[in-house]
């Protein structure tokens, strides 16, 4: 009996069927069941084991995919994620393991929405992404395009998805296709995966649709009916597993799509872009970002001026303060931070302040810590995402240099609301 | 014509009447409108200025306060924040300037509630929290308890406000009463100002019901009918400027407060704790939070080994991943931040995986980069938020040194939901 074998446990009271997985734990049998979920059986409670399936590792074969010359053609690049992962027995946890041809075999309703181009970048989580993966895929991004394709789907990772679709909305600049992030919060071998309807609705919209630019398709709730296009600049996964993780912040969603229906809502109409898109794909490495919290050092802001860092996001607390007020002995210290910030500042490196409070804007002109933080040449981030905020930093550097700075607060991609709500006002 | 003075403005089309502002664009004046609004009038443009009522700093008398025996006894202790705070017409900004005796003068209805002990311990923007303020509240509290007051207030700014609910809720074991930490989202001088009702709700709360612990007192929805009770160790500020910006995390609220009808509804039944409050009120100084994200770089780690550092909180991507995955050239760099985080446990510091997701929980057994991580010794922080995982691991730490590495997953004030939802399922 090896792990991966699907096998039939009796105890004394009751039968369970699934696979045998790995565990650390030797006093217990763990099987997942068909429903996908895990359960152990105290070892001594087991009457008996059969083995109803030996576990063999299934090697998919290339399928030739047929050209439908009455479908558009939609590009699909993957780059890694659950989107494309199964359970891998040997460890008991979740790895990457399909190809694009494997994506097709398992999503066969795709070929009836459009020709499918399968473009294989990577097998990463998303989580391992970094900076200059970005122009890597925006460079795929617009060999595809140039193609002549309806649009494009980037099969991504979801735990960095959001990061990457800012990443690739300042990149690509006049976008004449739809590029949607797509991932999957269940791995596509669980009865609860949203990866086949995500990928579809994704599919229908750029088939559908005439948006141009970059956006997210993801579930809108928990049930299996309704997809969202949400804008790239403006969402954040806003749980760890929920298939319904991702949500706009400080913005509205793009389109709704009815899996079942296949019926479409738009909420927001864009101006179409029209001619070449233009490629600016270079981000500066040394561009990072830092949540303040109580009890903040000094030290913590050294670092990065001695690392010389180009640009930093403060992710500071309600409006966009830090802790840097002195009102009493036991806040001395931050004194020194004030100062540590102000030599970071003067040292060139661009400091950015966004809000750990994630809905709402910064307002830096209402408390003294804030104004402080502003006279001595700190950047409000507006209502930007501190995730957006950290790649626009980092691409502004990278292709703009010393005019990176007067562009922070600049509205370039959707990513900043210049409209103050009135129930934003302090 | 000086700051602060009320005055009346003459435009060709219109008139305005209200607080002149300072302002640093020379061109415009700005006057505060009665509705708590600034507006900028370009000066070109001004036929007349009139002052209606020159400003005077408003100095209150010390009112005498009665004591009613027909009525509980309630302890406010003030901290600071907006909760207590006006606009400063001389920079423009907000300061806190209230002595709790103006606190009472301000909200004559929390007299006929209870009799009000005002304590005024100091008069920070809740951004400055440091973690030995924690230790002088608590001890503030435990001596109004002593007197045998039916509860405790806590006014406290709102930034850090979850941080430090869930600092006392660990500082203060067996807690007899409870103590309602009461922010505001506007300042008392503005008609908008959610603070009368927030601390009336607080106090009504702390007279009708038998709940014994911290909890946050605050805004429902943007209305001003219901106030909620919010779980101290479960909760976060959520909004930078919404009277509703507090918002339970992974948990529901204690209970509900109509504040016109002064109805009540309770959702959690809680133990009632008898006895003395025992107080454990170190902190280690030497815990930090950081916050991960695409392009992290090893020296980030490195710095809180070099510093010595005794716990980390790393605030992870998805279901508790960090950088660590080496799956192709770029991310090479990706093998440092695995040994990074590895020599920094080595280095006896405790290091706990968050998600920046906010909602749901970790689960490190499902992906290869977090099952290495726990492999080198990062101890998931299961559903706890980030900041309340970062004031319980230097709370631990400073109480119970060695022992505080198995006390991280134990759930000890609500702060972890050991029970997994289906949902959260993987």
């Amino acid at each position: 009996m090896k792990n991966g074998d699907f096998i039939k446990v009796k105890t004394s009271n009751t039968e369970y069927e699934g696979y045998l997985m790995p565990t650390i734990n030797n006093d217990i049998l763990v099987i997942k069941l068909e429903n996908g979920y895990n359960i152990g059986i105290e070892k001594n409670k087991i009457k008996k084991t059969t083995v109803l399936k030996s576990h063999k590792e299934s090697k998919s074969k290339k399928q030739k995919i047929k050209h439908n010359k009455n479908l558009p053609t939609i590009s699909i690049i993957h780059t890694g994620g659950t989107i494309a992962s199964e359970v891998d027995y040997r460890t008991g946890g979740v790895i990457a393991r399909f190809t694009p041809e494997e994506l097709l075999k398992m999503f066969p309703e795709l070929n009836e929405i459009a020709n499918i181009n399968s473009v294989f970048l990577s097998n990463m989580f998303s989580e391992d992404m970094r900076f200059k993966h970005y122009s890597l895929i925006a460079k795929a991004i617009v060999k595809e395009i140039k193609k002549g394709v309806k649009g494009v789907i980037i099969g991504h990772g979801t735990d960095t998805m959001h990061y990457t679709a800012a990443a690739l909305s300042f990149m690509l600049e006049n976008l004449p296709v739809p590029v949607i992030l797509v991932g999957a919060q269940r791995s596509s071998d669980r009865p609860s995966s949203d990866a086949a309807i995500n990928l579809i609705c994704a599919a229908e919209f750029i088939t559908k649709s005439d948006f141009t630019g970059v956006a997210i398709c993801m579930h809108e709730s928990i049930n299996d009916d309704n997809c969202v296009i949400l804008p790239a600049c403006k969402t954040r996964k806003l749980h760890t597993s929920r298939r319904d993780a991702f949500k706009p912040v400080n913005s509205g969603i793009i389109a709704r799509i009815n899996h079942k229906t296949k019926s479409m809502e738009f909420f927001y109409k864009y101006e179409k872009n029209k001619g070449l898109v233009k490629l600016f794909d270079k981000m500066e490495e040394k561009v990072a970002l830092v949540k303040v919290h109580p009890n903040f050092m000094p030290e913590q802001f050294e670092f990065f001026r001695k690392n010389k860092y180009k640009g930093l996001i403060i992710e500071g607390t309600g409006l966009g303060q830090a802790p840097v007020g002195t009102p009493n002995q036991l806040t001395k210290i931050h004194s020194k931070n004030l100062k540590a910030i102000k030599n970071l500042v003067n040292s060139g490196c661009i400091v950015v302040m966004t809000s750990q409070c994630i809905f709402g804007r910064v307002q830096m002109h209402v408390y003294s810590n804030a104004i402080d933080l502003v006279n001595i040449g700190v950047i409000p981030g507006d209502d930007m995402l501190s995730e957006t905020a950290l790649v626009k930093l980092s691409w502004l550097i990278g292709n703009f240099g010393k005019k990176a700075r007067d562009l922070v607060r600049e509205n370039l991609r959707g990513e900043i609301n210049k409209r103050i709500m009135p129930d934003q006002f302090l």
